[in-house]
């Protein structure tokens, strides 16, 4: 999965000491591509938050993409690569008043929100703006946990798209998100039955959806095979077809980890190999890089990264694998343990594929002393 | 809990948008003496990693303190602090070869080791030091969860400490470490008896050792009432008492939250109040701080910090608590609810106490945008 690109930059480059992210703007350019095939008629709203490289960023801009933002900060790295102010969608619908103010004057216009009280600030800081209401959903099939953190019932929906008319705002859409790494096509189904159904109830009392948010969730490869993206286009098209028939609405989709996932690999570097007692049954493998320096979507041993190493993957044995700091939390995989070759060696590189989604700013700003991941794009 | 100090700095200074940790040296000052009164013969390593805050560092050095590193960056970060390098102990089992020498270049010559793997390395790389071996514990009775991530059983530290003297090491001491924010004074008393039975068996084999380092552990009051370091103390004291009689090893203790935890606190403010239908039982509150901005000590709802506002503490009600990112793992309090007043606004500060440590370093980079954790020292 590693390109060669990759492997090229990291044969030739003296790279400082430390772990290191390598990202090929091939493969998110390849990605991107294939999204717009699988869904022709959808815009795409790049997840920044997934990793916000400026190279990533610049391609983005250049290839048409449009940007979902989490924060202020984040309006500005958009902005700073190109971006119009029109493409960028305000997704977080957790936002201070404040920051609803600053970003309506650098000229965002688009606002999620999931409950009255972030309709009455977004009227009051950012006037006119479109809103999108977000829906709950539960999650089914994703491999990253959906809480319950975002989005609203139908009822509590249909009350805020009425709220935001009311206070000069145009209710102009909904969204939903089906949940991160979801491996189910057939998940955005369900979600789509229900958005249908408000939005079939705001046009019996008057607003009128124009535009639906179909969310992120598009899944990286990881250790097992996923679906790609014409089969995700498919089962959506077929969703849409079933629900709206021929009233489409404007749709758009937000991959972050689906569009970047995996265009990077991490090289880290084995610090230590040992065994806590002569009779057990598994050592330990002890990498430079662990759940504090980027890898914080191992909690749970929710996402299992492929490993590979000079020795290729014959011959391998069953290791505890985990970070190096003080911090007896810092495992990341024992309940089931990763396989790596039983001859490696302390000081061999291993590379963490398919990480180029939600590691670099995870990373701790220095949590023992360990500096944050380097980035480098290729 | 949140002292006068911290209260008035936070009323006086115009402080940045954003989440803030306020520390108040008095308090460490004070958590120093008393650890000291209780444990007299006892030196005193700070865990560096706990709050690396140089004021803190700086005052502890003043103070005559010596301190457990667990990188390359935090040895230089307590040298430039003042202190010098034979007060720094290398507590981490796991090491580059290549930091060990660094280290040992700085002047470092206590490391700690919990296999053969990594006595080779400092034979190499730090030659004539002194070793520690580090023992598993089972961490009964502590907050955090400790897993079986650092140390070996007895019979591999008896291996561990004969290969370090055949390697002219300086096999001088154990450790251990009971589990961070260990609510139980006597879980000492299981891991010395342990250790007791090593320091015999090698003392029949010819290796003297001279010093225990009885690790950290010693807990920060949140929620819930913890003992005191006089109640702590005497358990250590007894237990040592029955485990060696008069032939006492030198002892070290490895205090962090300990010494810091209830030294801080966090202002954040909430940025958002909601329902996400009707029939809900519980509010969400959403605080501009969460799981990644320095509060991953909430994971699995661990660490339970008090939480304190302007209405004070009475007419609480349940809420389900939860960071500002668009991550849905960011989530602190829900299987368990918090307690906050039943007319908390948008836009109020709530302040998170005891939060002095395992806060400033394990704040993410910028996830989603939003910045480290300020920390102002006062």
């Amino acid at each position: 999965m590693t390109t060669k690109k990759i492997l090229n930059f990291l044969d030739r480059r003296d790279l400082a000491d430390g772990p290191c992210l390598v990202v090929d703007l091939e493969i998110v350019r390849k990605t991107y591509r294939a999204l717009q095939r699988s869904l022709p008629q959808t815009r795409i709203h790049y997840a920044v938050k997934a990793n916000p490289a400026p190279e990533i960023l610049e391609l983005l801009v250049g290839l048409g993409a449009s940007f979902d933002v989490a924060s202020v900060a984040e309006v500005n790295m958009v902005l700073e690569a190109g971006a119009a102010a029109c493409d960028i969608s305000y997704g977080n619908t957790i936002k201070k008043e404040r920051d609803i103010a600053q970003a309506y004057r650098m000229g965002v216009r688009q606002f999620a929100v999931d409950c009255p009280a972030e309709v009455e600030k977004i009227a009051r800081a950012a006037p006119g703006s479109q809103v999108f209401c977000r829906l709950l959903t539960d999650g089914a099939g994703a491999e990253w946990p959906l809480s319950r953190k975002f989005g609203c019932d139908p009822y509590v929906a249909i009350c805020v798209m009425h709220l935001a008319r009311q206070r000069g705002l145009d209710p102009c859409g909904l969204s939903f998100h089906v949940g991160s790494q979801q491996t189910d096509p057939a998940a955005w189904q369900r979600s789509l039955e229900q958005a249908a159904k408000v939005v079939q109830t705001l046009a019996d009392e008057g607003v009128l959806i124009r535009c639906l948010n179909l969310g992120g969730g598009f899944p990286a490869r990881y250790l097992s095979d996923v679906p790609g993206p014409g089969d995700y286009g498919r089962e959506i098209r077929r969703a849409l077809r079933a629900h709206f028939g021929n009233a489409l609405p404007d749709t758009v989709i937000e991959p972050g980890r689906g569009l970047v996932g995996n265009a990077g690999t991490i090289r880290s570097e084995v610090v230590l190999i040992s065994s806590k007692s002569p009779g057990d049954p598994l050592q330990w493998v002890y990498l430079d890089i662990g759940k504090f320096g980027g890898l914080a979507e191992t909690m749970d041993e929710a996402i299992r990264y492929p490993l590979t190493t000079r020795y290729g993957n014959t011959a391998t044995v069953p290791y505890i694998l985990a970070g190096p700091t003080c911090d007896s939390a810092d495992v990341l995989y024992e309940q089931r343990p990763c396989r790596l070759p039983h001859n490696l060696q302390i000081g061999d590189d291993v590379l963490i594929e398919g990480t180029g989604a939600y590691t670099s700013t995870y990373a701790s700003v220095g949590f023992n002393g360990f500096g944050p991941l380097a980035v480098h794009v290729v």
